[in-house]
């Protein structure tokens, strides 16, 4: 049994209000939304963030931005727009040591981000 | 001559501090910065935005990545952490449609991201 509160929400041990998944990357709603569509994008595979990350991993990290603006294209954000955030580490607040990606939108979003 | 912002920096022909530029990638700083640190990450190829990305962009995409992660060690920022973001359309206040990846950090960044 993992202790990543991410590798047990795709295990399924963890509920989750998914909205995407497939081989490589599962999506779902973030339980503490700050937008009216808030949604991580992570990889099944634990890798702990973008500091993490080898050439060798090029592909998954392609697949998360591709599939990430496929979901915010599903979410009806395509002509509104979106911001799309990754926090790595301590002074960006990253809250669960596995790599993902915010989708956050439905509202305006203000600058500077964070 | 484009009439891209970001295209004419990748030229020459606007100055731009840079601080990294390879086959398909191109880093500078920000010219408003919002953080010690603020750095922009950019495709040589003129890409719109993530809307815009397409699965044969899969490895553009990666390189932006695995790239913004390596200039962010560079940086100093690799224990204190960054913030990646990336603005699609008007509600993320996306203000060159040139797909870029905003690195933030030198300093703690609050959430919501905006």
């Amino acid at each position: 049994m993992s202790d990543c509160l991410f590798c047990r929400i795709i295990s399924g041990e963890i509920p989750a209000d998914k909205v995407y998944e497939d081989a490589q990357v599962v999506a779902f709603r973030d339980v503490n939304p700050q937008a009216p569509v808030h949604i991580l994008v992570i990889p099944r595979r634990h890798l702990s963030s973008l500091n993490a990350a080898e050439e060798a991993d090029g592909e998954l990290l392609a697949n998360l931005l591709l599939r990430a603006a496929e979901i915010a294209r599903t979410e009806g954000l395509a002509a509104t727009g979106y911001r799309l955030v990754a926090n790595v580490g301590a002074d960006a607040g990253e809250s669960v040591p596995h790599l993902h990606f915010h989708i956050l939108g439905g509202r305006p979003l203000a600058w500077p981000p964070g």
